[in-house]
């Protein structure tokens, strides 16, 4: 599949790298290439500059946000949280309750098929579930049924069950998966790790 | 345990009726006691009237709020979302992001030792967690250390494992509980049921 990756960070680097590795055809997409190429110190998060990464991913291109957003197959996968960091740690989220991330992107490039998943663990979790041990869950929302199955067939790729998956239904239960967010904090804080997930279970 | 149980609702009425069966000495707190006991027809939440659940649980008896916040050992356990139905359903949050209702509950009452706990599951699985097979969570948020243990040492009457409880930290925490509210309500429009809950699975 041809997949464009929206942004250099930690996130954007594992999804990258990870379906590269499973053969994908895949771009990073960035604000200004020549910049962040050129940047030699870690960033605000402590990852390394993206031109250490890209050495050692010489097979992933990074090109402009709009050559990644053309390269990709008109399916936009959001696996982002809306972080607000204006005032420290742990961060709020800049848009909750009434809306949400995913519903933005959606409603900005009506024409796309979005897809809200991934963002309720880590990035090594995302695409390494059996990092955590046993059962555990992942989240789908978006309003295009044939999107969604594309997804759950890169999920699986990533080594996420047919049972781990679950379909919450139109691109509003992004909603939910996004206010997860404080909770997760709370946990990562309770547990000492970020390698964690929760499991879904039904009476 | 001498404890007062505000609110007449089904989760009130689940906890209340829980705690007497478990021998504590329970009264419930409403606004207007001849009014609530007057009511003979569903509530909006589709509960039957409260009089009848009164017949079946005569040793819980209901009192005013003030009377039921003085029956109550100084600590207030906080098992509420703050559920706004304004825009219809699903339900929003009337406080979320940058504070909580179990932080507002705080200030209200400084000299209060409240805990939040049990609001991320319906009224069933709070008071008997194995009615959900296996393992699966529920989280503690609170300043008070003691009055957190009074809490776990409730909750294990209830059913609920040492290893099931996660401490979150102070009240704050109480956002990211009630912030999965979103979550839990797709969960239960997807699963077809509210008999369900999370587990946390660490690596």
């Amino acid at each position: 599949m041809r997949i464009g990756v929206l942004g250099t960070g930690m996130v954007g680097r594992a999804l990258a790298g990870r379906l590269a590795g499973l053969g994908h055809d895949v771009v990073v997409g960035t604000r200004d290439v020549n910049q962040t190429l050129a940047r030699n110190e870690p960033d605000g998060m402590g990852n390394p500059p993206y031109a250490e990464w890209q050495k050692d991913n010489p097979e992933v291109r990074l090109v402009l946000f709009a050559e990644a957003g053309a390269h990709g197959e008109l399916m936009l996968v959001d696996v982002a949280n809306p972080l607000d960091f204006s005032q420290g740690f742990p961060p709020l989220l800049s848009v909750a309750n009434t809306d949400s991330l995913g519903e933005q992107i959606q409603r900005a490039f009506p024409d796309a098929r979005v897809v809200k998943t991934l963002n309720t663990m880590n990035a090594y979790v995302m695409i390494e579930p059996t990092r955590v041990p046993g059962r555990h869950s992942v989240f789908l929302a978006g309003e295009d049924g044939s999107a969604k199955e594309s997804v759950k067939g890169l999920l699986g790729e990533f080594g996420w069950t047919e049972e781990a998956i679950f379909d919450l239904g139109g691109i509003r239960a992004a909603r939910g998966t996004e206010m997860y967010l404080p909770l997760w904090l709370s946990l990562m804080g309770t547990l000492g790790t970020g390698d964690f997930n929760i499991q879904v279970v039904k009476a």
